[in-house]
């Protein structure tokens, strides 16, 4: 079971990425909104019962400040992930800093900036650490990505750029 | 009373003069360290207790993710004040912005990088709001600051940049 | 009494939530124009005489260069929060650190770029210092928030995320 | 067992902290050079057998353009941890933003620059995540953490800042 | 001829500059989508044949952590242009300094920020270092460029500014 | 006289403001477009023969990398005012760069990105440093400058700020 | 007469290149030292009576929030010269961008980080521009610039780069 | 034959790379100091006549405002590479974006930061872009420095760690 966590509403078009790459793979998670400066003690609670729950990971996502993630696991020894959410006056390089910019012993997983779906990703990878099969689907599911992208290129060989570009457009 | 705390040991230098500020208009203070990642704990504990112990503001000092101002002000109905430590590989950009962008409901009064030194004067301003004593020794302060200024100027005039230069060095 | 001043009729429209985070809180305020740079001598009277008027704390909104709240610093002893105002070509961080980077001895209480609310709120806080009923005030709109974002997350239970967008959509 | 991977030995006085990571909670590592540009095959063979060769996750170290962990990651379905090192003309905001910002599909859980210590405990969580019995180590370890700080928070109560200061200096 | 490749199909736009510059001198090419990331043997394949195939540079277009011009240069000899893709929540900054710090011994030809089309005038200077009749037609173009701008400030000397602006808009 | 020129006339729009704020005070200018890079010789030229034209200052407006106003203070000298173009995948911040950071000896005066207007008011006062009466128009309209400011601050005393941003909106 | 003003004395070693370049024109100046932030009546006079006291051009140097050449522009029509002064935590950028946003009305000349040196070239091209003499002097001084160039680059033909550097060092 | 060109002897040091990877691979070059901004005619003459000198390519070192890349440029038909040189207040970022960001039509091939070792190398993959010989000594090259990065994996292996970071230190 993966935690997903978000620090806003607002958050919740990107992280809904997290939720499909865990549909992916058939991954139980469970998805709530509790911000680390607004409802502390709920952010407190989850952290500190989230082994207890189940919880193998926890992804969590911010803007801003972002300090979830790093509140989080400052509570559970559980691995988290960050999702630093772009956007604001910044372009969200404020949350990437302080997702990523964890003191010693207590690190944050980050993933890019609005990467909402590679949260979700690494999320099964960290499952999958342990679960064979969960890596195999990881392992099919790149293999998918890779066939994805070289079906485009073909198009692009059968229709040449101008076609490609056209017929996109 | 001030209550001053910082995220770990290595924040004490610039933090002193926190103390130093505080000390020049006779403002008692508490200071403790109690990092939020490492001992969350006791700074949801301090922040929760910070009305009852008689504290009118809190000055927090932090690196690089730099999360301790803001869980602080998560907990509190205090003013709390964020003095980011500048150094790191970011120079201290990720501290600074980590307090600063706090979100709505929750700010943080952040002050210089490394400025724990101002960090101390905005807790004696937000503690004069109330005492008219205090503010007058703060409009003193302030006065004498620019007399120190003024003084170094005349010095400067009377000795030429290159003398000024030559006795500083 | 607190008083809220931008350099720009451009900023008023962020600078509206400094006025609705007062209003929450009963707190009376005086609001009013002055650029640092295009009409200097008020803004050195609006601070010299802020006590004398009676205000606690000053709130200084200002985009770009953004000198005003470090010019009003410079001659009143009071706190003076400034908010920076965020976009132009560089997002804003220009005012942002123009704002909170101010020397030895007189500091300005920086927030959130386009943090024209949480100014208010911290101007509450800082009149909240001195006054008990004010400070108790801002512990229940925090709690408020809280329970906002308890909502928030208990619809999200109920709906799931495809209709909690939805129906935001 | 965790591969452990840099660009270049300039890189091993800091991954050394993975390593020690690694020791205190017993966990078997494998650490090799092998630069994503200058022995590139080496690079990939080495993605692909990990799963074969017993690996869980692979920590990799690298600095400037520090392709290397996204490199890996394009060939193993194994969670990869990137560890930005710091320094160079840009303080290593390269290293970070080339680690961080991966494209859909392959996330690279990144930590903070210079953070091969941490990269060490995200690698032991991981591992915890299908071992409970490493994750209870986690939680001991952080833990410890806590009591570290506290007991230096004991000591400058003892000692006063300057005692405290002066006794480090 | 050159080699034009991109890691996604959304930077086809810019790059089809690079095929315009190139038809410009009548210099052929091949093109296809290829990530580092997601097709990675592809990308090996691709750099490692290159010389056999006929190429003489490379023009690699990518986004974000923008690792495919680097990873095609550790398996050429051929030299690589490299083609931040500009855009994203840091504004192409990534890709730039991920293409442009690459390590001692590996270099990516960098250009500007979505410059597909100065990609291709480089990649035409770069074949003309071994064919003359190239660089003369490179030569020719620059001219041309320059009596472009100089027609337009002669239709500003005409029209004015108001009448140029207004004729443009 | 005041020479102006762009490098492009995408830079029209904004340097614009440079003309109006000279026709302000009366001062002749002449107007082209000569990009340092596509029109080189034309800018070699029009800085060597400036002083002789009866030029005063030169003001030159570009995007990007920037090098004209950096140019045109290599062969002449008059003072050269720098106006760096906004925009662009990274918000300007290249072109002041490029502009500010002028070697010892061939200083560029840089104003603010996208400040054409500005360039017009310097213009005018490296004018007025010789020639007192554009100096007093220039004060005369710093004047009105706060008229303005005060005029708009004594309108939202009348009307509030609901009315002041409803009348405006 | 260039007036020269500092924020602090610890410009004043910068701001020695200031006066050097003057001198090389044979142009007289005075300096003072006269905060914005901590003696700000003073600086307010000092612009006000700049014109009256012969001043035809203001060269302020000051670092961090680096108000000072902004707040004498507010108060004088003369040109300011900005000398943003680089290190700190930020390396200068805060310094650099404070001085060069200034708003629509206010501009100031700003040169580069450090550029003390530049920023009396700058002075003596604003007073050249009314001063044919000292312009002529200008030129002459940029051509020397130039000779100094060609005799370094001649005594590297001579010598060889191991030659030149060994020689250097 | 490469034309290696510094906008100062300050450069000196880190072009000497530029040379000695040349001489790996037995190119000629010729070498000179002649900057964009203090000898701006040479620059000029340099790159008019480099096509007639027999130059195949150029490369050109500076820093800060760094225009000598595009000055060169704009002037000739060649393919001119830029190495930016770190250091200066911003690091160097000042110089990367000036090289990198050149207008459309006039491209410049800009390499690391310090890199003038690669540029050399770039240069080489240019020449042998045309000459078949020097392609193949590119790829021993790059050969070579995957046999350097394995010996030292090698002795990593062989010593551990402790016993390799000691043996280095």
């Amino acid at each position: 079971m993966v935690g997903i966590i978000v620090g806003s509403d607002t958050d919740l078009p990107n992280i809904r990425g997290t939720v499909e790459a865990l549909q992916l793979f058939g991954i139980p998670y469970e998805l709530e909104i509790a911000s680390a400066h607004r409802l502390p003690d709920r952010v407190v609670e989850y952290a500190r019962t989230a082994v207890a729950r189940g919880l193998k990971v926890i992804v969590a996502g911010a803007g801003a400040a972002a300090h979830l993630p790093g509140v989080l696991a400052a509570h559970t020894p559980l691995p988290v992930i960050g999702v630093p959410m772009g956007g604001g006056a910044l372009g969200g390089l404020d949350a990437l800093l302080s997702m990523v910019q964890m003191p010693k012993g207590v690190p944050v997983a980050t993933v890019a900036l609005n990467g909402g779906f590679n949260g979700g990703i690494l999320a099964a990878q960290i499952i999958g650490a342990g679960e064979p099969a969960v890596l195999e689907k990881v392992g099919a599911y790149k293999e998918a990505l890779g066939r994805d992208v070289a079906a485009k290129s073909q198009r692009l060989q059968t229709l040449g750029i101008k076609g490609y570009l056209g017929a996109d457009k």
